[in-house]
């Protein structure tokens, strides 16, 4: 037998796999999208906290601090093998990035898949001083386009995470959770569902804060409700839009994630999900926003295929401006994806 | 109380929805008693916290005393959305009343059904001194009636805790687990279980003793057991007698839930649960009886129709004289349902 | 970015890292040997059917039929990540070996330690006819002397299984729960605990029938709580003996697991554990012995060193004849490995 690790990931990849089980999908048998993401996160954590503390100096914890666009490309079902492999691929002074490839493996067939890609940005925080973010050892490129590269991922990144700042900051989104007894159907206060989640210690990271992957999988869960009451069918997730890690959630909060649809193409829904925590215990108790994301999902026949989306109806000013705004981001990821097509084409 | 969800989760409402998944079930999809108290205990446990940290003072988390009698009126299915929704509905000086309402939902046909409603008993601890109770802010009615009939539950339950007190106190139970093998089907002996659960992280709340919910979770979960190997059929839990949490149990502590049938009518059979905790590790302290209640199971056929339940041999003068107790408790709940028949259908 | 899996294991690898969460240790900190146990049979289970299905043919999920001895080398924490690698090293007509390394992996400061080594035997079962054993593609070795020894391991296995399966029906062991609290302390009757057990769909394979990890977690923890009743300090698991795995488990089973103390020596203690299954819903069949094994434990100073145990109260004939017996393996252990060390200083 070979040394332990000997044939295995290196010092900057690291490889989980696990079964999924019946707790991990909905009742057609598809895997929750949440799932997969807290797997994915549980990774790039393990492999970034390694990186940053393998220089001597201040111990630390990497932390996420966004993730960036993804794509489910397939759905992946239970008894099947989820193959997560992580590795870095660029270091700023103060963050990482990880690039995670989730594959699907059907071990009685053999059948392989790629489920997802994810990119995820982590930086290490003081493990004494939470609030001190360390310097990152710089990681090795082969060659100097991958530095180039990863520079011009890192900067796209920061402006984005500084827009979602401000906007988290400025605007405010009350969510009203009306009796949807009285709502008409397929109207936005119809499907809107929230869920409260006490934060417990399994939640959290050696820092006492809330895991990023814990977080998404809340996330996706009331996204999936809320999709689900909206079109009644068998649903699942599509895409989630990037997502920025502004502020920590600690152990003993209350967490409330809550989910409204913002809009609908033909065949997909868009949900806003915002997780607000309340540190009821702890000083200072006023509630705040942690995170913000957008989760796009596909309704599924019971064979598989994708199913027309019933219309969501908006009623307030509020609810068409963001019916459009939702539409602006839909035919622009579309307008991306065609793109990149055709060059994948003319090559 | 107003009807569910009403006004919202206004300060002093939540709600709380999530997914049945199949570990929340047994095989036939049915999800457990306990699962569902286990989410009501949840949301009093996040409200009244909340409730008891909303003026300036000393933190505190409010810990469980008492769990009124609570009917389960329809099962739920794995698939289906719990809805949870929790509100403030009275407060005396040291203790807060939440009431809970369970709505299953099928979200696929938007079928609802009242599953449950529970009233729950909390009284605030300081979080840096576990044996002080601390003073709870009154909350506003909006109508003088509220307040005296709540004073009016307040006094009522305060008295049967009190005589609970007394009873755990007085008499021991002491539960022999015998070799079930040489026992006839159908006695006390046959069916009485009992399981250990060592008390992790997860169970507990920020002051480190366990959550209601957790113990309650577990309670259901012998109860089942002795009532399927009593019947051999599908079963699901009809209803639990009130329940008062009078020792806290402590992180670490290793706790044995017996359960023994008591008595047994044409369709129902009564479970009595002792909760002893053995603080093995920790202190000297002698292992004690925690929490005792009486679960009430009904066998369903594959249809969910209800099914005869084989009598219960009593041999011994005790068995006798539980079975005699168990058919008075039977009788006295047949005899008050009737009267609120009667009472509804004359307004 | 590499591509999937390119520097990762190949086909007759896996690789499976996670952190260890609060959950997975006991209050001291220690990740219990169940947790392990658990890991470690998981990717065993993933190796050996994704092997089996290898070649077209009938369909088969891989059931484990045996753990051979395995030692616990070193503690492992929370907060560390528990790195399992599993390979295959030897196929017989119908069984495969799975040997499995796990490493525990201080994150920040990069320390690892050689946290267990195990060996796995798994069986190939039709999906289509639990009853059916089907053949084992074989693997390649690189030298002669890979298959012969395994040859020899294979054969040794085989002997000691079918040992145990006559001994297993031979003897019956009925367990009584006595009365603890009449019991003198360091006695047999007072630190003998059990637990019950419904099988859930999450602790099933894809044939409905329990994993073998979860059936060795749920025995470490019976295990674990007699240790620790004993004598009433941190206690972790040292090593456990070959088990056997003769009878499958089905999902809707209630599983009962027993454990009793049958030897202690000045700083360790050896446990008994039986899984037995009672299919009471399902058929008539009577509820019979599906596991048994000997754990043994030793205790833990708050520094983490070797404490003395306290000798062991038997009364009854029978706990005599077991000491003696337990003794026997105890004596034999220590002059194996005292073998190997000479063995080992000699080279």
């Amino acid at each position: 037998m070979s040394e332990p690790g000997a044939a295995g990931p290196g010092p900057a990849a690291i490889q989980v796999s696990r079964i999924m089980r019946p707790d991990d999908a909905n009742i057609a048998g598809n895997v929750h999208g949440g799932t997969i993401l807290k797997m994915i996160e549980e990774a790039g954590a393990i492999i970034s906290t390694r990186h940053c503390n393998s220089q001597a100096g201040e111990p630390c914890v990497a932390a996420l601090a966004r993730v960036e666009r993804t794509d489910f490309l397939s759905p992946m079902c239970i008894g099947e093998v989820a193959n997560v492999s992580a590795e870095i691929t660029y270091t700023s002074r103060h963050s990482v990035e990880v690039q995670v490839n989730v594959m699907s493996e059907n071990i009685l067939t053999g059948a392989k898949k790629l489920t997802n890609k994810a990119t995820l940005w982590y930086v290490p925080l003081s493990l004494k001083n939470v609030n001190k973010v360390l310097e990152v050892p710089p990681i090795q490129y082969t060659r100097k386009e991958q530095e180039d590269e990863g520079k011009k991922r890192y900067e796209e990144q920061k402006l984005d995470r500084l827009e979602t700042k401000q906007r988290n900051g400025d605007v405010i989104f009350p969510i009203i959770n009306p009796d949807r007894q009285t709502k008409e159907p397929h109207t936005v206060g119809y499907s809107q569902s929230s869920l409260i989640h006490l934060v417990g210690p399994s939640d959290c990271t050696l820092l006492g804060f809330v895991h990023g992957g814990v977080t998404m999988k809340l996330m996706d869960e009331v996204a999936g409700i809320v999709a689900a009451r909206h079109c009644k069918t068998n649903i699942v997730t599509a895409s989630v839009d990037a997502i920025n890690f502004h502020e920590k959630i600690k152990k003993g909060c209350v967490i409330t994630i809550s989910g409204r649809m913002t809009f609908t193409s033909n065949k997909s829904m868009e949900i806003e999900v915002f997780v607000d925590a309340d540190p009821f215990v702890d000083e200072p108790r006023e509630r705040y926003r942690a995170v913000s994301a957008f989760f796009t999902y596909v309704s599924l026949s019971k064979e598989g295929k994708p199913l027309p989306v019933p219309q969501l109806l908006t009623e307030t000013e509020d609810e068409k401006r963001r019916f459009e705004e939702g539409k602006g981001r839909y035919l622009q990821t579309k307008a991306k994806r065609q793109a990149q097509m055709q060059q994948a084409a003319q090559q």
